[in-house]
């Protein structure tokens, strides 16, 4: 493999060419037409052996009729055409490659010499290709991307995606902004016939604007290496995975989808576990993990601190943390006095913190922050929305109780601290308000815990 | 314990005292004005030493001082005033009461001598209690609440929910209404001086507008009465039950929230498991188990059939089967059929049925509703949400290609069917939408398939 940011023109074309741009609906009318509304008419270049306008743009009838070089060309035409198509880009001197149309190797033996043919194509020309059977990129920083995605979809963060498969990645891309995951970039893999996993995880290594990598793999293209490049880039950015293929059933349906063979289980638990990658187990722990990870800094130790106004969610938060081998914190003599000397008598000072329906969380979570002994913290926000609801129409939003939780990340800006919202949707709304974009909001104790168990392993093992 | 109709009075009252109404915020100002906006104005009276009038009512200043019977007291004044209150209550007759009022048990032994003392004069009069620390109940039936709760909380439903804590009762009532879940009754039991959480058990097992019931459990008010209720509801109806202090850390943290002993985990799982009841193991579970329980019939057996336009979810999907029991159904050659008659030639018809971005989703979930090999069916219907709003925006929903949701499931009305919705939040109200009543819709593929796991369990045992 050569340098990798010889991938650059995938994410950043100069110039790129749509083969198979068509007035119908589909793939073929919507990407040309995305781009256009996202700022790169000027790079756009329209191609359909029928030729003619569309969207106001001439239609070149082959690549080999546009004038001046293409850096990346986006392939939308049927299977069968793509080995010709993939000879005119040869010869056009185009390096960089998206192959989206599907029936290659997932659907037999006819598609694998399809995949065959446009493959040693490619090679003879040096092409790098990403494909088949995929939605291609996206790159929020350049508003780019080679699928229709919605606007919100596009607002820049520090997490990355590479997903094998298309559909995948574009839930994603429409799920997860609204739980307050910003991207970067977004890969989708499909049936890897060059760029692959390991080529992608380590440009996104070198990519300034990553810092955390999610992933969704149903069968490594090459074990080793994997285990190779897992190890480079976990020491220096997390990578997140969710594995399919897990069970026998399982390998039969990635092996129909992408043409991916799964591989034993017990091998990629033992790869991921030797390279610190974090495995999710499910896809909300996946996007939980990617929450955590990108908005509140590792933790120093494994000692979790839980304050809430929920003793029910209390306990079933702590009897997490054990489940997970996470540590009950000791609160500290100066956490303990702090709280006190404003508690009712009766309030039991103690991990879990439940200030129940005294004023206290406020005070309670500064202390906990300033306190040596507690490593992370889980802040567990909870009112009847009845209530919340009339307090918001006089004005009075949730920081009135819960404190000032953008200085107080910013104050501790060492200390992570996820915060927990359980009941109305506008009442967790209103806590992502006030949690702002430094301190992540999960919607159930038991994944926050969980999410924290994994920052936790993540950071010991490093 | 005497006749369970005897609770009837908590939830339909023909009058109410509310001692301790207020005039300054808090559950004394809110609770009757609620009552009051709901339509239980001429069944409310409302008490305080100070007298005067509030919300336009007169204020009595003992409940001796009400012309007339009294069903329901709810207590809403200081812990040390209860025993005296108590005896007030007791004087007047009135047999049953709600006290709301914290600082009991939970905070030390001063609270405990309270308790025992409110006790004992409630056994002298025959007075059966909810509570103390709690926030008593909901009938949605009568939109009758001892709380106050948002209006949609309040469309009737067949699930009831028994929770030990107040906080937890609300955050339910505030956020299933959204999944889906409607409520029949709510009932929070607080520190039960009294009424535990078997009487009510027993209570919900004869009322015929509750189908399924959700439970949270601290630790239970007396094991082998428990275990001999559990046997007998969970005969007729499913109780699915989220238990709390399952570790050393959780049981501290209990002891301290309702003053709930837990008691080892093993003699739970044991517990739970010879009744027939289903545990939950996170709050997620839960919620999704309700809406499955109280949505689509029982499965005749473990054959899991999966429709799918996201081959990872369906690998997924297929994982977690093979994790909890379930069989892959193997297709009937009728279903295949049907579905082959006009697949493309390459496409896989097997199960999970992977559709990918072929029209047939509809075909293939029709024939699978039809196959007696398949004993229940996930559907996982994902599509990017900037092609679903395009759509929308032209008037055309995800019913084009799904199917007729509500009238499948009416046509197969003894077949189970769950709906898998992932991405965007609007996405998934579309197919709640199209999902109509009888087909819960789930926001994790994950997750379906273990509220199928529990359904399946559940059914077997029975």
């Amino acid at each position: 493999m050569s340098h990798v940011s010889e991938l650059d023109n995938f994410f950043n074309p100069r110039t790129l060419a749509i083969i198979g741009a068509t007035n119908t609906p589909g793939f073929g009318y919507g990407i040309p037409l995305f781009l256009q509304q996202h700022g790169h008419q000027d790079k756009l270049r329209l191609v359909n052996p029928r030729g003619g306008t569309m969207h106001g743009m001439p239609v070149y009838k082959s690549v080999s009729d546009v004038d001046g070089p293409l850096d990346l060309a986006v392939m939308i035409v049927p299977a069968r055409k793509v080995p010709e198509v993939m000879e005119q880009a040869g010869q056009k001197g185009i390096g960089h490659v998206i192959i989206e149309s599907a029936g290659f190797g997932e659907t037999g033996p006819q598609g694998l010499e399809l995949h065959k043919r446009a493959h040693s194509i490619a090679k003879k020309y040096g092409i790098r290709v990403i494909g088949p059977n995929c939605v291609g990129v996206v790159n929020t920083a350049g508003r780019f991307a080679t699928v229709e995605v919605i606007d919100e979809a596009l607002k820049p963060g520090p997490v990355s995606i590479i997903a094998q498969s298309g559909v995948f990645g574009n839930i994603l891309l429409d799920g997860l902004f609204e739980k307050g995951v910003y991207l970067s970039k977004a890969i989708t893999l499909g049936n890897r016939m060059d760029v692959d996993e390991c080529d992608l995880l380590q440009y996104l290594k070198d990519d300034p604007a990553t810092e955390v990598i999610m992933m969704y793999l149903e069968g490594a293209a090459d074990g080793p290496r994997l285990r190779k490049v897992l190890k480079q880039v976990s020491a220096e950015k997390p990578v997140l995975i969710l594995k399919s293929g897990r069970s026998e059933a399982g390998k039969a349906a990635t092996a129909s989808h992408t043409g991916s063979l799964s591989g034993k289980d017990e091998l990629y638990q033992g790869l991921f576990s030797q390279t610190n990658a974090v495995r999710a187990r499910t896809l909300d722990e996946l996007v939980d993990c990617a929450l955590a990870f990108s908005k509140t800094p590792l933790p120093a130790g494994d000692r979790i601190g839980i304050v809430t106004s929920s003793g029910s969610l209390g306990a079933l938060s702590i009897d997490t943390c054990i489940d997970t081998g996470l540590k009950p914190a000791v609160l500290s003599e100066q956490t303990r006095t702090a709280v006190k000397m404003n508690a009712p008598a009766w309030m039991n000072v103690r991990n879990p913190l439940d200030v129940g329906p005294s004023n206290l969380f406020s005070t309670a979570l500064s202390a906990m922050m300033a306190d040596p002994g507690v490593d992370l913290i889980i802040a567990i926000a909870v009112m009847p929305y009845a209530v919340a609801h009339e307090f918001e129409k006089r004005g009075v939003g949730p920081d009135m109780w819960i404190g000032n939780i953008k200085k107080l990340s910013e104050q501790f800006s060492k200390k992570p601290l996820m915060m927990v919202a359980v009941g109305h949707s506008n009442w967790v709304k209103m806590i992502r308000e006030i949690a702002g974009d430094k301190v992540p909001v999960i919607t159930s104790p038991e994944a926050a815990v969980r999410a924290a168990a994994a920052m936790v392993g993540y950071s010991k093992r490093l």
